[in-house]
């Protein structure tokens, strides 16, 4: 799986393609932001603490990339919201399995807290490694390989 | 949940810690090549295409982290290889979000290979969001919280 920084964007894997759009911290934080409900320039600047320049660059870059839409606010005409489009949504998986290993590796006990779906108020449940009949994968026998589908 | 560049790896949120020690291109793409079974730095440079320097600043950086560990190659001293840890096995749960994500969205078309696991040949199950009791969610229908875990 070829994918220089170059041509991440034409490689023939899908995790370089997905690096290409959201591959640095501050994108990614902002969409962790947004998933929780941040709209506002001024949410994301407080809850990230970023420069407004920077902030602004990558907010334009994932409007480009339409993770999210530009929406008028209703109570300011000169204050726009940044909302998820269908694709920005998806990458709650993403943001979910880098909590995951994040809890599990980057905190020295366990942590007494974690994600939430907030309409349910229910914990989300932990994502796991399986073959597509069900068999369920521990991490450390799995070597992951690029393979063709069967028609 | 905060997180600036300065505390990301002290911040509370288990999305900005991960990303305090994964969160660039390069060291994802390393790790994408070692989950398939690279181990030398040769094999890296041959299928990344990144430069010497950054390509060993990257792993150097990824030892200390404790991703991989250094172990020597049995074929010659002078050549080590970079074995992955635990911890950074765990990884192949954010590398199949990451390749899921892609495929949805980051080809024209249907994409005719994906992710499987070598031992077996089985190609590797979507990963879906579900709380906790294991009802599906829709991303679309998420609002991703942080909420204290339940004694």
């Amino acid at each position: 799986m070829r994918g220089s920084k170059t041509d991440l964007a034409q490689a023939d894997c899908a995790i370089a393609r997905s690096l290409s759009i959201i591959g640095d911290w501050w994108s990614l934080l902002i969409i962790r932001d947004a998933l929780g409900g941040s709209q506002r320039f001024s949410e994301f600047q407080k809850n990230i603490g970023l420069a407004k320049n920077i902030l602004s660059s990558r907010l334009r870059k994932l409007v480009q990339s339409e993770i999210f839409t530009i929406e008028d606010d209703h109570s300011s005409p000169s204050v726009h919201r940044y909302v998820l489009t269908g694709r920005g949504k998806q990458l709650a998986v993403v943001m979910l399995a880098l909590w995951q290993w994040g809890e599990d590796n980057c905190f020295p006990g366990k942590l007494d807290y974690g994600l939430a779906d907030e309409a349910s108020g229910k914990m989300l449940a932990r994502m796991e490694l399986e073959t597509a009949d069900g068999r369920r994968i521990d991490p450390h026998d799995l070597r992951m390989v690029v393979k063709m589908k069967r028609k």
